[in-house]
């Protein structure tokens, strides 16, 4: 059976870029905030990993939403939320960072903007933390206002990126840093432009405020790469899972905490910051995380797509499990994402696969990212 | 262009009852609380619009999740998070509650459903909710468990409701009153019966604890109504238009007060019950809503479908959108869901709608429910 239609209406919503992205014959959406995020072109997945590992490509990622903090308590509330160490953030600055619950399970994974000392932006994964944010400063008293703008992301992605974005807005891009953004004028407004993205093969996400600017934006870098073969894109599952990038509600969930997600680089633990599910994930790193979040390698031809978690076994037992899984034509076998219990997630382990079509692999852990991608 | 196909990952999730209607041929999907909800099957809406007006289908509603209050503090939090007057709520009652944040604009319109003093499920629109409880009640320093069990509502509706689901459940089921639930035994545990649903042909939502519960319950259902002409289904367009059932995100957003909504008599506004927006929600009812949701009927061909506001206009001026437009067989013309502004509101008004397809029409705004619907 062909794979049912998506229905839109007005609940989930367009992009900008979507009437750009409809021209260009996407094949396939997600939803992630309320919000249609293309996941297909006419490529295959095989022809857009190599593209975007060549070339450079738009991605539509309007998705990813801004939750907004401004005002005297936000940046208490910035560091409420999250378990990293905003103490030494700098304006300019973009930090990857677990937010967690009292559990010190995980909510999201957003990047956090440092616009202003008053000023932060969470560029978010799927679910709605605006309402936690509302519902914490609501509850706590705070002294802060917290919208979601009328920001819609338009990531560049590709070893092309920096090429094609200094056409657009001058040699000045290629100076931001890793992780840093800087703010441009854009048809006469201001426009933030960070060095980030969800691949490892470079880039920058582009944050215009309001719809019309969007497509302006997109339509301005879609004329200037005709001559470096700009494709639209989207996040590459091979890309991805070679590179070991996670994603909110495949790899992690509400079920586990940063450290099963390898996420404790990202935490401070000393106890010298104050955040929620300080406690709890304090006890956790004292006895040591039960599980990990590592790479896969399996044989066999390609596999199916992972739409729900596939076990991985030693002996009889279920010792872990696969959340997304892909065929790589560069290593030429099976890679996934998985979550493994202690004492199976060191690199060279052997174990199980049973995959969804029925068939058992043999599969090799690995360390994440994957050699070389 | 076909339109795009939903690409399915663990992030969104299936139900227990996926697997049955892909087998019965769903169509089409939409997603809503990060899960799965078939939009259409293998007859047209108009098809599935008369069927159940005189049949009985089974609808895969896996996606109103629950926001689970328990404890010391769960009635004073449930009151404080909606404007209905929860005082009198009686355990086995089913209400329905608009959700406000402190500005008195629309968070959700869940149905709550008592199920003891100090426990109480939110059946929950597309926004995660349960975000906003958590925040809140970690905010203020609440005492009460809250969570998102493992529930799975499963929908019964149209005429023959009441003979099929007394089939598998006794004849009690038909001594439920309207937006009231009992606990019945199913399978040898407690399931939720309640003589609710998104249509006004009749009906129960169900609430299966476990995703094999909720399998078995859908088999036991299917194979009960064999010769009432049961069917898959889901909340029809056209059904839900005449019968002026609003949805959270479509109607009414987060840009719009309840007042607007026309949920006035689900709001207690004398002063008595404390909860957010009250003073906001207040203000606005003593000037007045400056705008309303009502009905509209309008000629021409059968009209695309409503993926975003269509503009009402009287002479040159914008008086109002269309959120949700469909065609009706019954009435033989589209019919409409709409916002308009205070002056053009009457029943009997007439105005002009800007369709999608760039046609014009004349417009006349009606009540809701429509007649005889």
């Amino acid at each position: 059976m062909a794979a049912p239609r998506l229905l839109v209406s007005r609940r989930i919503r367009a992009t900008p870029y979507t009437q750009r992205v409809e021209a260009l014959g996407v094949s396939g959406y997600s939803v992630v905030n309320h919000t249609i995020l293309p996941k297909g072109f006419q490529k295959t997945v095989e022809e857009d990993y190599w593209h975007l590992k060549k070339h450079v490509q738009l991605w539509d990622v309007g998705c990813q939403r801004q939750v907004e903090l401004r005002g005297a308590d936000a940046a208490r509330l910035a560091q409420l939320m999250t378990a990293r160490d905003l103490r030494n953030a700098r304006v300019g600055q973009c930090l990857y960072a677990p937010m967690i619950d009292a559990d010190a399970k995980m909510l999201n994974d957003p990047i956090i903007l440092k616009l202003a000392g008053d000023h932060y932006w969470f560029s978010i994964a799927d679910a709605d933390m605006l309402l936690w944010a509302q519902g914490l400063a609501l509850g706590m008293g705070l002294d802060l206002a917290i919208d979601e703008p009328d920001v819609w992301p338009l990531a560049v992605q590709g070893p092309k990126s920096d090429d094609l974005v200094a056409r657009v807005f001058g040699e000045q891009v290629r100076d931001i840093g890793f992780f840093r953004f800087k703010v441009f004028d854009f048809e006469g407004q201001e426009l933030v432009v960070a060095r980030t993205g969800f691949s490892r093969q470079g880039g920058f996400e582009m944050y215009p405020e309001g719809f019309s600017l969007g497509t302006k934006l997109w339509d301005a870098l879609w004329q200037a790469g005709a001559d470096l073969e700009v494709s639209p894109g989207c996040p590459n599952l091979i890309e991805r899972v070679e590179g070991g990038l996670l994603s909110y509600g495949n790899e992690m969930t509400r079920a586990d905490n940063p450290l099963e997600c390898g996420l404790e680089q990202y935490c401070q633990l000393d106890g010298s910051v104050e955040y929620i599910g300080l406690e709890a994930l304090r006890k956790i790193a004292a006895s040591g995380a039960e599980r990990l979040i590592r790479g896969v390698v399996f044989e066999g031809d390609a596999c199916p797509a992972c739409q729900h978690p596939w076990p991985l076994t030693a002996g009889k037992r279920q010792v872990g499990y696969v959340t997304t899984a892909i065929w790589s034509p560069r290593i030429e076998a099976n890679v996934a994402l998985a979550m493994l219990d202690r004492g199976y997630w060191q690199a060279g382990t052997v174990v199980t696969v049973e995959v969804a079509d029925g068939s058992q692999s043999r599969a090799v852990i690995c360390e994440l990212p994957m050699e070389a991608s």
